[in-house]
Parts: structure tokens; C-alpha cells; sequence
């Protein structure tokens, strides 16, 4: 499977903008709205997902609310291929799964539609994200995914956080692919 | 610009899922959930928004948090155009803009970057959501794409609830187009 060479992904790095102490100090918070209203380097990014994926048999892609539906959504519409939710409790109006996982301080809940893969059985269903930090969100996600019967065949994440290790710890359960690694 | 005929409307309506008491008793619930699941249905309705737009000079299309992100991300992808989040208080990292509007009981706030519009002067921009009710998020968003100084040229929505008298609202500060109506 294709992925960007070192110059390519130093050019879109370079479209992330990087706040520092948001949202409380200490953190650099990674800004993708840069290269969300940047065309020449979202269609990049598009052009790319699409070319990767265009040849895998995909019957869902799956994405958390709700930075996790931006990219999910757009490679939905590039690739003809329908989208799945996931999302905080009580925002899914029909019978769901859930899963509990931790956060740093505490814990929190995600949810999908039980008959979120549309009646299709063992559903093959990539997973998008923006980030992956500690791999809590995806790990739920691809739990969740599994709950309603359908199988993660990867997990494609715009921005890698490799300090905290989500990446080895959810490619035990899932492919995963990280475009861009900070 | 084009539309859809009743019998195509009738077949997206027939999509969407409608769920009674939710989230509280007596509202009946449009569930887009089983729209996007769906992949005929999907599709059809993007090749509508991407025909529909292709022609039209647009250089950003704005979509408010959550739901909201799902469509607009998704015709971004398809018109190859720029995405612009609007997103509750605290969200987005950089300097914004804030509109307070008024919900049944109490207020709610929006967000929008200062550089939203990554410095191109009176922005033309599309603003995309799944539905219009009282119309209080839309004509926020309006609000906000002028307060970054843009333009929005046109609100588009796949459903409108017609009772509740949102496009009337709207109408008088953009044009309006709802895909379907109940």
C-alpha cells in the first residue's frame, strides 16, 4: 500500500499549525484547521487517501465524533463508500453498543448504532482519525466496531503522537497506518 | 440551479430513519444515521450537492459542530474546496470569533477562527448542516462567516423541518437551499 515519501510529508507537517498551552499548559496542541482550509494541501491529502485505498474492499468507514468525522467524511465521499458515527452517549437516537475506556484523569464513553453496518455481516470497516495520542478512542472505536459485527481492517490516522505509544498498543487488535508522525 | 424531482426526494426521505421521543418525549427524531449507512443512497445524494455546486465559484465550505462536519466535509471532498469548522466555545485553539443565539431554553455559542479563511478577502463560502429547524445554528454560522469576513453565499441543508419557520429566518441573509422538507 502506497504511503508519502519524507519530502511529502514534510510538506503537509508544515500546513499543521501548533498552539502551545491549549488546551491548558504544557500542551502543543496540533491545529489541523490549517490544512483543513488550505486546498492545494487538503487535496493532497485526499488525492492520497483515495489512491491508497481505492483497491481495498471497504463495505464502511467508521469515524468518532467529532474531529474523527471531518477526514473520515471526506474520504467517504471520494471513495463511494457509506459512513458509520460513532459517537458520545446519547447522541445515537437508536438502539446502541457502548464502550467505557480511560483518559488520563477519569474515563469516557463512546457509542455505535447496533445495526450501524446496514445488515451487512462482517462488515470490513476502516477507521479514520486526525490524531492518535494514547489510543484510547481508537481502541474503543475498534471494540465498538466489532460489538455491531463488523471487522477494523485498518485504522488510518492523519497525525501519529509517537511519544505516547497509541500506535503499539492498538496494532495488536488493527492494521494501522499513520500518514504523518510527530 | 438544480434539484430534485419529488420522486428522487421521496427516495432519500425514505432513508432517514424516524425515531419518537427522542432525545425527549414528543419530538419525533430525523435519523440521517441510516442515509449514511446506506450506499446507494449516499452516493445519489452527493452526485446531487456535487452537480448542483460545480459550478459555482466557492473557496471554502463551512459546516458547525457535529453533524454538521459530516455533509460539508463530505462535498469538500467532492468539489475539491476547503473545509471551515464552526465549533462550540473552547474547541478550536486560535484566536476566534463568537456568536451567541438563542435556543428554546437558554443560549448556546459558536465559534469560528479569526483566519478562518486563510486570508482570502470576501470569501465565498457555502455553509452545509444535515437539517434546519428554528434556524438559530444557521443564522449563527452566517453571522460568524461575516465576522471572519466572508460570504455566505448559500446555506444548504438536506432537511428542513417546515413548521418550525427556520428558512424564512435565514432567507432574509442568505439564500436557502433544503434539499428535502417534512
Amino acid at each position: 500500500m502506497i504511503t508519502l515519501n519524507t519530502k511529502e510529508q514534510k510538506y503537509l507537517l508544515d500546513t499543521i499549525r501548533t498552539i502551545a498551552d491549549f488546551p491548558k499548559k504544557g500542551i502543543q496542541f496540533r491545529d489541523i484547521t490549517t490544512l483543513l482550509n488550505n486546498k492545494e494541501a487538503l487535496s493532497f491529502l485526499l488525492n492520497h487517501l483515495q489512491e491508497r485505498y481505492k483497491n481495498t474492499k471497504l463495505d464502511f468507514i467508521a469515524g468518532a465524533e467529532s474531529r474523527g468525522f471531518i477526514f473520515a467524511a471526506m474520504l467517504c465521499a471520494r471513495l463511494n463508500v457509506p459512513f458509520v458515527p460513532i459517537r458520545k452517549p446519547k447522541k445515537l437516537p437508536y438502539k446502541t453498543f457502548s464502550c467505557e475506556y480511560e483518559l488520563e484523569y477519569g474515563s469516557d464513553t463512546l457509542e455505535i448504532h447496533q445495526d450501524a453496518f446496514n445488515g451487512i455481516s462482517n462488515a470490513k470497516v476502516l477507521l479514520v482519525d486526525d490524531l492518535i495520542a494514547t489510543g484510547g478512542t481508537a481502541i474503543a472505536s475498534c471494540e465498538l466496531i466489532q460489538k455491531a459485527g463488523g471487522q477494523c481492517i485498518e485504522s488510518c490516522f492523519l497525525l501519529e503522537l509517537k511519544d505516547l505509544k497509541g500506535v503499539e498498543k492498538l496494532s495488536s487488535i488493527t492494521s494501522v497506518y499513520s500518514i504523518l508522525q510527530i
